[in-house]
C-alpha cells in the first residue's frame, strides 16, 4: 500500500469530515504555542530570515480551520517582534503541505477570510502574505534546496510512509497490539526509524542554515511498547472489526492483511534518530497529555449529562473516523464503515468509562546546523 | 459582484465539467507553443534563471489536463537546452494560480502521474520539480517581490475583476452587444484598461529583471466593437435568456442586472496599455483564429455526420457552460441551467450552420525591463 496516494483526512465539511472533527488537533496546536513562540523569537533574533522573505511550511496541514491557525500565530509573533523593534515585517510565504488526496479546496474557501483578516489587523504596518498549497509526501522532497526558514508539523510525523513489511503474522491485530508477535514491534520501529530519518534528511536539504522546525507527534510513555497503552485507540478498532467478523460482515483474510501505518515512538527513539541523522540540533523536547476527547475536560463527568458534546465515546470515534476513513475504505470498501464506527463508538465509550486513556504528545524544536 | 469569490470553471470530472470541456483551451495552448519556446530559449540564453532555481507561474491555470501541459512543455524546453549545453538543469518551481473556487483537488489527483513521468523521462539527468497551488486573483499580488522568472497565462486575462460599473442601461444585453448603448462599450473598455494595467503592475513587482511573460487572450478583429462579432458567443446566451423570459422562467430584472465580466480587446488596446504601464517590453505579438468548436476542423462538414463529436453546437455550448456556469448559478440560481443550455445549444447550432464564427486570439510575449 502506498500511503501517499491513499491516506487523507475525511474531506468536505459534513458531520463526519475532518473539518468538523479536529478539535483534538486544535487543542494540541494550542498547547504547543509557547514552544512555537520561543522558536520563532529565536529565529527573529538570529536574523535567519534573509532579506524581506520569511518562508514557512506546515507539513501535514490537513484541512480544517486549524490549517491556518499555525500560520496566523507565526505571523502575529513576527509582527509583534517587528513592532517592538520598529522594523518592517517580512513578506510571508506560507506553504501548506499534505498528501495528494487532502481537501485543499476546503482550505482555499477560507483564504479570502484569512487574507481580509490579515489586511485588517496588520493595516498599521502592512506587509504581504502569500499562501500556497504543496501536495505531496514529506517522506520525499517538497521544496528546492535551502529555501525554507521554518517548518511546522503537528500530528503528522507519526504517520508512516507504508505499512511495515514482514508483519503478515500480526493476525487479527491491526497495529502493534500488546498480543502482537515480537517481529511486529521490530518492523514498526524500523519503519519509523527509516521514515523519520528520511524526513530529517529531506528537510535538511530544504531548510536554510539556522532555520528551525517544531514537530508534534503522538508518542508512547514507556520504552517497552508491550507495556504501553498508546496503541489502545487502534486495538479498540480491531475489536470492532472482530465483532463484524463474528457476524460474517468482514472476511478474516481482509483483517489479517490490514495494518495501520502509524507509529508512536518513545522520546528516546526520537532523540536517537535526530542525533544519528545529524543535520539538526535538538533545542527543546516537551511532552504533554491530551484526553482522547478534548471536550472531556476532567472537571465534567460524562455521566452527569446527556448533552451530545459530553458523549466522549462518540467524539473520539468521530475523530478516528475522520482520520482513518480513507485507509479503511481503500481496504475494506465503504459499505462496512457505518456499522464499524457504531461498534467502535460503543467500545470506546465502554473503555473510557473504565480508564481515562490519553494521547501522549511529544513536541520537539530543532534547528538546522 | 466580486468575481474573485464567485467565478470558477465547472468543478469535478463529470460530463459538464471544465476538465471534460476544455479542448478549445488545449488547442489554443498548443498553437502558442512556438512563441512559448522562443521566449523560454531567450530566458535561458540571457541567464535570467538565477542559480539553480527556475520559478514559473501559470495564472488562471483552471483545472484540467491542460493545467500541467504548459509546465511540462517549459520543463522539456529547458531540459533540451541543458542537454545541448551539457549543463545541469535547474530546480523547477511551478506555481499554479486560479481563483479560490477553482477545483485544485482535481489537479492534485494528476500530480502523482506528473511526477512519475518527470522522474522517468528525466532520469538521465535528474533535476527536481515542485508544483504548488496559489489560489487568488491575479488582479492583486500573488507572489513576493522579484521572485518569478516566467509567467504564463492563457484564456484568463480577458476576465475582468468585476462587471463594469454604470451599465445599468445595458437592458437585456448581458455583454457588449452590438445594440448596447455607447457608455456600455466605454465602461467595458475602461474596466479592461484598469484591470490589465493592474495586472501588469502586480507582475512587474513579482517578476525579476529580464523575466518574461507569455499571455494569450481572446481579442477582437476590429477597433470598433460595434462592428465585430467577438461578443457573439455571449449574445447567443442573451437570446437564450430572452427565450426563457418569454416563457416566464426568468425575471426581466434578473437579466437586466446580469452582465458577463469579460472583455475582448483589439491589438491596439493591448499594445497601448503595455506601453502606458511601462514596466514591460513587448517582444512579440501574434494573432490566430480557433473555431468555436475545435473539433470542427473545417474539412469535416457537420451535416455529414450524426456522430456526437460532430455536433459543433453542443460542443461549443458545453465549453461555455463549463466556463460560465458559476457566474450564472450565482446570479440566477441553479434551476434554470439545464433549460438555458438546451436553448443555447440550439442557438449556437443554428448560428454555426450559417456563419463559421471563430475566436480571435492575441498572444503576446513580454519581458520585464
Amino acid at each position: 500500500m502506498t500511503v501517499a496516494n491513499i491516506l487523507h483526512m475525511s474531506t468536505g465539511d459534513g458531520e463526519s469530515s475532518y473539518a468538523k472533527n479536529s478539535l483534538l488537533q486544535e487543542t494540541v496546536i494550542c498547547k504547543t504555542l509557547p514552544i512555537l513562540k520561543h522558536t520563532i523569537l529565536k529565529l527573529c533574533d538570529a536574523n535567519v530570515i534573509s532579506g524581506q522573505h520569511f518562508k514557512i511550511a506546515d507539513l501535514g496541514c490537513s484541512s480544517s480551520k486549524n490549517t491556518l491557525l499555525v500560520a496566523s500565530n507565526i505571523i502575529d509573533i513576527v509582527y509583534e517582534v517587528c513592532t517592538k523593534n520598529n522594523g518592517k515585517p517580512p513578506q510571508f510565504e506560507v506553504f501548506l503541505n499534505d498528501l495528494f488526496g487532502n481537501d485543499f479546496n476546503n482550505i482555499f474557501k477560507m483564504l479570502p477570510g484569512f487574507y481580509a483578516k490579515f489586511r485588517k489587523e496588520k493595516s498599521a504596518n502592512p506587509g504581504l502574505c502569500f499562501v500556497y498549497a504543496v501536495p505531496g509526501s514529506f517522506h520525499g522532497r517538497l521544496f528546492p534546496d535551502k529555501s525554507l526558514h521554518f517548518v511546522h508539523s503537528s500530528y503528522s510525523v507519526h504517520w508512516l510512509s507504508q505499512v511495515p513489511e514482514g508483519i503478515e503474522n500480526n493476525g487479527l491485530n491491526i497495529f502493534m497490539a500488546r498480543t502482537s508477535p515480537h517481529n511486529v514491534f521490530e518492523a514498526y520501529g524500523n519503519q519509523f526509524h527509516a521514515d523519520f530519518t528520511k524526513f530529517l534528511q529531506m528537510r535538511s536539504e530544504e531548510i536554510v542554515c539556522g532555520g528551525c522546525m517544531v514537530l508534534t507527534l503522538i508518542g508512547r510513555r514507556t520504552r517497552d511498547p508491550t507495556r504501553d497503552d498508546s496503541g489502545c485507540i487502534w486495538e479498540l478498532l480491531a475489536h470492532s472489526l472482530l465483532d463484524m467478523l463474528k457476524e460474517g460482515l468482514v472476511r478474516e483474510s481482509d483483517i489479517n492483511s490490514f495494518n495501520i501505518p502509524n507509529y508512536f515512538p518513545c522520546e528516546d527513539e526520537v532523540v536517537k534518530i535526530i542525533q544519528n541523522e545529524g543535520s539538526f540540533s535538538l533545542d527543546n523536547l516537551d511532552v504533554f497529555d491530551v484526553n482522547w476527547d478534548p471536550m472531556d475536560t476532567d472537571y465534567e463527568n460524562m455521566k452527569d449529562s446527556n448533552e451530545p458534546r459530553h458523549n466522549h465515546g462518540k467524539n473520539t470515534a468521530n475523530l478516528i473516523t475522520a482520520v482513518s476513513e480513507s485507509l479503511l475504505i481503500s481496504h475494506f470498501g465503504s459499505s462496512i464503515l457505518e456499522m464499524l464506527f457504531m461498534k467502535y463508538e460503543k467500545h470506546v465509550t465502554t473503555h473510557l468509562a473504565k480508564t481515562k486513556t490519553r494521547f501522549y504528545n511529544v513536541v520537539i524544536s530543532l534547528s538546522k546546523k
